[in-house]
């Protein structure tokens, strides 16, 4: 066997070293998905050349339409890239000098590649935080609707998995809701990191040319222009913050995949996954697999990875541009993308599945969760909280042997049990009254919960006119 | 050899399995740290208790009192601390009963050990921003006051690490302090995101007793209370944050230390780190190892792994409190520590190295770095850019050949070379000059830089009264 | 509240600037754990100096008595450690030279600090691989032993968390078995890329001195001399293989753990945990909380971390030895020591866990998966494979309305659901009967547990005598 | 600007969510990597099932025809991939059964797409492992001869980037070869771990037929078979073998690339990198960007990062097959390519690369590094260790002020400094003469490296032939 799949390999390295080397330093594979921000910046690079007088009007308006043209032809799918021409800001600027001639040439006045890449980067940056806000804000309504539709149903609370107290179901969905209006958060950060113009760098050292730089800023839609050129060209911060905004994401994406893969376990049967979530097999009717939400589980791992890589790529650079940090990119837009990707297939997962309140409402009965609030009871009685304690637990013993849950017992089984027990205690195990108990701000009752819902749907409206408004 | 060492284990596993298992699962060796926040926590909660009428305010003040002399007893060094306690909560809380009774277990009344530790958490973290946020500003201070010592000194600027043009040795030192105020924007808001008071969650739900939760944010200086209960006791996310930005500052620390251990070189020689910050040789007086800024660099692997760490634990987690959370910490505390020593210690280098200017410049000389200029010059003389370039190119060759710098030719050996050099071409080839020349906002020309020290001032002041107000 | 807590940090960098610096750049308190290790590679130096004529013998036995001396006191605790000495290696030669003179001076003879702290870091690291080979095959044993104990339990088998066939118990607990046995190998790799010794390479170049190296490794138990000078003092790859055979140990770990944490919800009840690794609640008798297993898996983050960071701290680092290396240790130690406690941890819980048989079998009953069995059976009688998935799809569709499981029906009710069905039919769906057809060589069929069981016993004899021939 | 390009990913999620759902599924555009081993695996299957009679051998033949008339039309690019069917096992076996008929579907006959893909990815590792090993192998028989070429040549030898000790060049680019022998070793324990048929395991439990999973190994070429089929479906360890040789191996040559990267700066000036693999300026002659140094060094964030990615995957999941586990397979690919490309390239940039001796001589000789070896003359000439230092470092200071170094300085000077210089004390401070000196085994004299050359050699052709056999 051995050897035999060697040619492909060896294939793969009988290119020319040209061959090789120029598919090994090309950035154009990845680049290229930032087309359209090269072409914005260049256009707002010549606008401003041309008010500042150095180039012509003509030139500008040549400039301008060459490069819409080209645009055009790859959104058709017209333009043939050539990885000879290494990256994007390459296959553009020449097939513009062979679309409109020297002007084309005069179009990188005042620049280098080192700003442009840097600048289109920039752009690109917001345009991904932009995707992944939105897919945060979708599922964050999602979330909202789901709690809203499910309010009243109940199911047990855990700690290290063991069953604790009843919550509301509701409140369950709105925890992940509120993790997710920290990630938007997370985001908009990166987003602001990103706002910053930094063409009129150069090289790095800035330019001699007498450029506006704010003029540039303003058409681009950038809050402001960097402060230095050495810093410029060499940070990588912002594409530090998305991808560390998507990891964290992903770390509560996984999170909710986790809890739904157990949910729709045969043991907690609490959920059932929709079937366009789930994949089936053809002999047991009974099996749904949560695929999606165990590969949006799996994901996390290369998101992760995906900050790992860039932290790892900036350690030790010296100033200013390095060609170490071509390796930017990749990574962080596959991040994103991931991401965006998970987001919505949890915003399908979660708003399609099927909840099993009775199934819930059972196993948190069964759980012995009551006992607390039955203590609870007798303190209120009076009775030491040392004792009641003592009662409880010889109740709760009890009710396991018999295979009882706390609220199947009679008033006369629980005043048989202990004197104390009046005929209200009954109220004290109702899985309902408990839940309705816990009214602290942030707990589980349901007044508390209705007042989170309501700021939950403030919070998201006020996040969404942000994010409209980015 | 075989087993020699084994001792140093098998001694280790030889306690009783209780014993082993108490301190495998104890965290009081790391959550005595936040003894203060402890403390700080139990009074607020207790005094709310008291003004909420649920326990008595002479219980109030007993409870108050008790905790400020366990206080004073830690502080003093005073306190034994028995891992039998576990956690720094059980240790304060059984030496509170030991000293005033009863009272001390009414403390516990409506909280649980989940919402206590989060709430300890949380106050601790923002200690630690504070602490971080001071040290990054003393580099800044730092950095910013260098760059205003330096002004004028001209250094190569490089890309690739190669010779690319002259720039300010202030501009470089600049860089960095725009780096650092990133850092501190990523602080403020890691603080922010630990600024939610989560105390009044109990285990997970909420509690029955009517607890005055934005109260006791207030007594601690809280800006919110947290919204949802299984949310407040099992997010980490503001420890993530921590983490984060910790992992970047150190990237931006390890690629200044990168640039303090080349131009420590005896091949660069632009700097001479104090003696308070090397190591030398008894045999060779020019050796001076950068050896702080080489640790510098690597702690960087420790912090980014500290990240890492804190990442991989959370991942998957269902809600609410699981025990791998106490895995929270110590990473993130060994993370702040470090970079507040690694600032410290960069702050002292920076501060006491000694810039060799004449090194600089003849470095900056001898690389052709005018030749961009000087090609420019030709260009304003009407000369077409690309025999501009050739004409440039041969002379670059010849000096080479010669071992003679641009700037050592005479004009009439520049007009030997091409009639199109006037008298004045000395000045397209002055290094000084060529710097002075990039005049861009962010650029390395005087002006420029001179508006850019007064920019970092600025935001170094409203930084500074920013952190004072946290 | 702002600052409060300041003093803290303040006072921490109070020190001044040399107590910083001493303390930041010291390696003392994480290399003191060598010690013996120090003092082993100092004797065998002394030897061969004295062996090859450098130093006299006289001088050797003075060394040798003087390091026994030291070694004694440190083990009895009578050694006091100062920072001031920098690291372990200064700690006990400045105390020798104390102790006995000139000839304490001579030790350090043809050897650096470079090529000792190696040396001690090698010997360390082997005996972390023999004591993490212990802890790994303490918990083989522990999961054979189970296995074997178990034999004949049956519980269902997952995929994607979904009951999918019924597997013995066995079977299962050694999947993790031979995870481990891959673990031994990873730590004997890692053991063996430690066995090289690098005394004898000096600060970077090798020395003047006719050193006998091969005497040296003999002396100490190493299998082979380093063969590059330069490679040996900078050579860090046993460090990272410990630390990589730590972090896929602890990956495995994490899954049984995850798996133990499942078992244990009131949902699975599969296992109960002995109390001495379970924290309970003083109100809910049934609560057990498996804080040790949520430990263990939270550990895993810790591991990896460690890992990840001592892969940054190698990166880009030139020859020979640079600072940055100090920055190994911590890390990879406290990684085999997490790893050593979390095993020993494991085979604590393994070992004591009750297994509830009959709710395994129970729930394998009632998943339906023996579906797949009984369409095989259709198809052993001539049924085609299609109508046979049809007729048994069917039956378990009208099972799951009735709440029935496979196994409770009768010959009759089989066979009136289809006449193919004849008495045999209701073999197929024994759960017993389906297991042991699993015949395939590692399939979960009796025959072939039974089998494997005594392949996991020759491996674990083989593997304890590799171990112990370390 | 805002939302201008949300076009782009609305568009994505336009699709319908079926459309949505199969791509994020969906494994093809990864796993069609291995058709080649898809197919091998399938017809050494069908081979044992007819062996076996579980099937007719005309079924076997039909079915071997069919697999390598599909492998043909893949290979030729003639093959309609079709997302449709999800990965690379549905997309051969469904064109199998259109092309041969029923006897295609009963292919599938014991055996599961769990086994299968586990079988695949084994056999695909094992080839990954192959063409690593092979790249390996020419990068280290490339350092050798650059060793072997340029024996002689003498460097500044560093330890903190300070001058230390001279070295010959052969030494330093042998540590590399060393680093990278080691890495042989890591491909060859991940290409062991490898080394395992799954196949036979079935969905997890092994299956009913009576298959001869020995036979299928060997037809495979596999050592060994998996022993336990529940770890066999689940086991990624040797994925994260592969993943971390590579992350090694990435951190080794980000090392080199440093390096390669600091001789080229124009303060270094030891190497001049070839036109190929270096990026020019069309103004600055004397600039050779060392690009494919700096995008090799950045690279090596990326693969760390897919080590990182794969542990997270497999963090705490449960027996036995999770769809988490679909993203085993990217990242770790990608980390072979990624290494194999960098090696590559890593071995065109060392094999062209200019030396440029003189430069390294010149920066040897300026560094005092001859001080110790002075000193040490003059301990042999009977002056006490501590006076013969002080000799020398007033020596070193006095050049130092004069700008001489200490081989320039004549046997009268030397004198004159101090009367124990006799003339033969030119020899002491000879750079050639210092570096012969070291004659300790491993260390930089030019007998120990013409011995470690020969071990190198032979090292290099048993590796050879391990790689051969394999």
């Amino acid at each position: 066997m051995a050897g035999e799949n060697k040619a492909l390999w060896g294939g793969r390295f009988e290119r020319s070293p040209e061959r090789f080397t120029m598919e090994f330093g090309a950035s154009l594979p990845v680049d290229r998905k930032f087309w359209r921000e090269d072409i914005q910046g260049s256009i707002a690079h010549a606008r401003m050349l041309g008010k500042q007088g150095i180039i012509s009007m003509d030139d500008v308006e040549a400039i301008e339409r060459g490069l819409l043209a080209i645009g055009e032809r790859i959104e058709a799918g017209d333009f043939v890239f050539d990885i000879n021409d290494e990256d994007i800001h390459m296959s553009i600027e020449s097939q513009l000098t062979r679309d409109i001639g020297a002007a084309g040439g005069r179009l990188h006045t005042g620049r280098s590649r080192n700003d442009q890449v840097a600048c289109d980067t920039h752009l690109y940056a917001k345009h991904l935080c932009q995707a992944l806000a939105e897919k945060v804000l979708e599922l964050r309504a999602c979330l909202l609707k789901v709690a809203q539709d499910n309010m009243g149903v109940v199911m047990p609370g855990y700690t290290h998995l063991q069953l604790a107290q009843p919550v509301l179901f509701s409140h369950h969905m709105l925890a992940y809701y509120w993790m997710l209006t920290r990630d938007f958060k997370r985001i908009l950060a990166a987003y602001d990191a990103a706002d910053v113009l930094p063409l009129g760098s150069a090289a790095l050292a800035g330019t001699t040319y007498p450029l506006d730089r704010d003029y540039v800023a303003q058409q681009l839609g950038f809050k402001e222009v960097s402060k230095n050129s050495l810093d410029a060209v060499s940070d990588r911060d912002y594409l530090m913050d998305l991808a560390y905004a998507c990891s964290v994401c992903m770390i509560h994406l996984s999170r909710l995949s986790e809890e739904l893969i157990l949910w729709s376990t045969s043991e907690f049967r609490f959920i059932r996954m929709d079937d366009a979530y789930s994949t089936g097999s053809s002999i047991m009717p009974q099996k749904k697999n949560p695929d999606f939400a165990e590969l949006t589980r799996g994901k996390t791992g290369r998101v992760v990875g995906d900050l790992m890589g860039i932290l790892v790529v900036m350690k030790s650079l010296p100033l200013a541009y390095n060609k170490d940090m071509q390796e930017d990119k990749e990574g962080v837009f596959d991040a994103v993308e991931t991401v965006c990707d998970c987001l919505h297939c949890m915003t399908g997962m979660v708003s399609t599945m099927k909840v099993n309140r009775e199934r819930m409402r059972e196993d948190a009965e069964c759980g012995f969760m009551a006992a607390t609030d039955l203590a609870d009871y007798l303190v209120g009685k009076g009775v030491p909280f040392r004792q009641a304690h003592e009662i409880v637990g010889e109740l709760v013993l009890k009710c396991e042997k018999m295979g009882r849950t706390l609220q199947s017992l009679s008033p006369a089984e629980l005043a048989e049990h202990s004197s104390y027990f009046a005929t209200d205690a009954v109220k004290a195990v109702d899985i309902d009254a408990i839940v309705a108990r816990r009214t602290t701000a942030g707990g589980t009752g349901h007044a508390a919960v209705a007042t989170q819902l309501e700021q939950a749907a403030q919070q998201l409206a006020a996040d969404q006119a942000l994010a409209a408004a980015l």
